[in-house]
């Protein structure tokens, strides 16, 4: 049966996630002659850059997550549904979702990435990603667990294994989920567990490349890694993670390490929403566009940002998968869709690169903007300045703010508390909870 | 097996509970000379009086929740366990608990109350209580779940009964609860549901007695009904809940209101832990207590707070269930431990009431305070001073009151997003899920 979607006589543009593009793509449409539907699973955006600060208690969960429906208001083409898509008919035009059928005129998918674990179930089955709010909070809950549970722990060995924690992957992700680790080990945990010596905490940096920031000029390599070293973090450069069965990581050719929190940054792959058929999927399950955004091989549909694989120059192995590709590009896409309802000319999608840059530690950050490598405590500033600006909502920017601020001079992060009671529902069996001493 | 809490010379004070006089008690204890040993199970303390703003948006779940063992850094004499108590032995001084086997030279009963039912069961296990976080978030979770799914439903019968609230109990709770809904209707919703017509959505007020209020001033009682009515709230007085059934709360002689979202603040009681046998309960199921808070017919127990019935003049039926006779017993009471370790001697409580206050809307509100009447601004600036005051922690405080600054100028609530994908685990089988139209 249908979806119960208002009927117009404007042509409908139907979008599919809610992140950063599909957001510039709803507002970039506001003045358009198109009726405008946003479907996403929840009703809020994540602003996921800040997600490891969530697991790390830097962060509430709610200053990540911004209601979909407010950054709409007022919006008169505006329709948004939270829905599931099931499947996508793109010879019908019809997408199969959660609440009914729902038929376009333009398809546009924004369904970004997900963590990619190259077939490897068990890593999957037993290590966390970090890309929605629950996730987060389960992480920031199982590390504080582990904690907890090394208080009622005698036999020393499952104890010190208890403080073992195991980030896999040495990009932005990686590398500031790390540092924020290191930064619990040094600042917070010694107050809030005066009984345990947190000495034996160690926090594992694996990285599968010669170096950490692999995407980042060798500068910021060099810096990020200097600082990561000094922040006490062990990294294991050129370490390819093979298993991990919720006890212990095993690597090909090096060490076995045994914890039981392992944080998997090491790899994204596209969403491909069922109905887009291989030969319509690229590397990294990216979907195959032209260098308009439109799917190549299918009429209508588009596809941007994490999800879409462009081969243009100088990106012959398409953009990276961050922030401001998806943006502009759906800025872009919006104009290329008034144009064309105008039959006015239609413009290939160019990437105005803005640098990248990554945190490690209070005064700690590098970033590449345009030949500059800057580091230490303005490039720190630099971080923060530019991801309260992608933040979505002046009540989140100002309590984020507030946190980041309250943190800079208490050393504390505030946001600790344990939510779920135990491991999250992902977990058929929990290997231990609280309760397993009794 | 024996939980593994540090030995010391020092006898040991168990305090069961991390509320308001749990931490009193264990705050006040200090440069005593006992060990404390505090339980709960959760690693924070609720601000309890703030959870109906986090069910209707207002405030984010982590800023009501506050870390326990960051309140007691440094404090050297001081043990922190999360733990479920299973039994109490009085007689062996021992706590059976989720961490095995806890011995206590002292043991003080700071447990708390939970919603009560009387009895109807089906009213339990559809409505919901305002006692934790997690209830909490799921509340506002449900309640927003229903106006997305308002916006899928084409019988126009059903879609006016999702926007149908009933929030049964008129003591502050509920007064402050049906106000906070009333709030929604009129400033947030319209602009997130300009499809819903928003008049449809409608707040009922249930109370058994004839006034809401009724422990307050006659002339607060007037003025709290008085704002209600004027933001749209319908009151329903001397009217008994007998059943709801997740659809229809049926009344006693009265209208039948058709619903799905319940909020039962109609009666709590006294959450007393297996161990405390019928002979020491009294009315309301609170631990019958000497004026020094000494459980009556046991040796070396102690009961608190919500939990405590303690019969002494002026309140021959028991104090108040509010959080300062909590922290003036907690504070009596570490006082007598510490004076009959030195063999001095001990004083009966007596307690100082502070008055009683509530909030209704914004620029709404009532407090009565020896004598005197408040109400309008000066009593809902009265309110706020008060609850941030006795909200825990420095920067809990400051982002509410960020939060309340806000919304006061954009008449917005934040917090908006819906964290339970479906509804509160409690229920056996949904009745309805945003899945249900497929």
């Amino acid at each position: 049966m249908k979806a119960s979607i208002p009927l117009t006589n404007r042509k409908r543009v139907v979008i599919i996630g809610g992140g950063f593009g599909g957001i510039k793509l709803a507002k970039s449409l506001r003045k358009s002659p198109f009726q405008v539907v946003l479907l996403d699973k929840n009703n809020f955006h994540t602003f996921q850059p800040l997600l490891y600060q969530v697991a790390t208690g830097g962060l509430e969960p709610d200053s990540v997550a911004f209601p979909l429906r407010k950054i709409f208001r007022g919006q008169d083409n505006f329709v948004f549904r939270i829905a599931e898509v099931h499947h996508i008919s793109a010879e019908a035009k019809e997408i199969d979702t959660s609440i009914g059928c729902i038929d376009y005129d333009y398809l546009v998918l924004a369904t970004g990435s997900a963590s990619h674990f190259f077939g490897m179930d068990q890593v999957e089955k037993h290590s966390f990603g970090l890309k929605d709010v629950a996730e987060a909070v389960d992480l920031r809950s199982l590390v504080l667990q582990n904690f907890e549970r090394a208080l009622l722990e005698k036999d020393p060995e499952v104890r010190s294994r208890l403080m073992q924690f195991v980030v896999v992957g040495g990009g932005p992700t990686g590398v500031e989920m790390a540092g924020a680790l290191a930064e619990l080990k040094r600042h917070v945990l010694p107050n809030d567990y005066p009984e345990l010596d947190l000495r034996q905490m160690e926090v594992h940096l694996i990285e599968a490349g010669p170096q950490v920031l692999g995407a980042m000029s060798e500068q910021s390599q060099k810096n990020g890694k200097k600082a990561l070293e000094k922040m006490g973090v062990h990294l294991w450069m050129n370490t390819f993670v093979e298993d991990y069965d919720g006890e212990k990581v095993k690597t090909k050719d090096g060490p076995i390490f045994e914890t039981y929190v392992v944080l998997w940054a090491a790899g994204i792959k596209g969403s491909v929403p069922s109905g887009i058929e291989a030969e319509h999927v690229g590397p990294g399950y990216r979907i195959r566009v032209d260098s308009f955004n439109s799917v190549v091989g299918l009429t209508d549909v588009y596809a941007l940002g994490d999800v879409a694989y462009m081969e243009t120059e100088p990106y012959p192995k398409g953009h990276p998968q961050v922030a401001p590709v998806a943006i502009q590009q759906a800025a872009n896409l919006a104009k290329n869709l008034i144009a064309a309802e105008k039959s006015k000319q239609t413009k290939p999608f160019s990437y105005f690169d803005k640098g990248s840059m990554a945190t490690v530690g209070r005064n700690k950050a590098v970033v590449d903007f345009k030949g500059f490598h800057l580091k230490g405590i303005f490039a720190w500033l630099a971080w923060m300045f530019v991801h309260l600006l992608f933040l979505i909502g002046f009540r989140n920017k100002l309590i984020v703010l507030m946190n980041w601020v309250y943190s800079y001079f208490t050393y504390d992060k505030g946001s600790r508390i344990i939510i779920r009671p135990f491991y999250r529902t992902r977990y058929k069996k929990p290997k231990m909870d609280l309760e397993l001493k009794k």
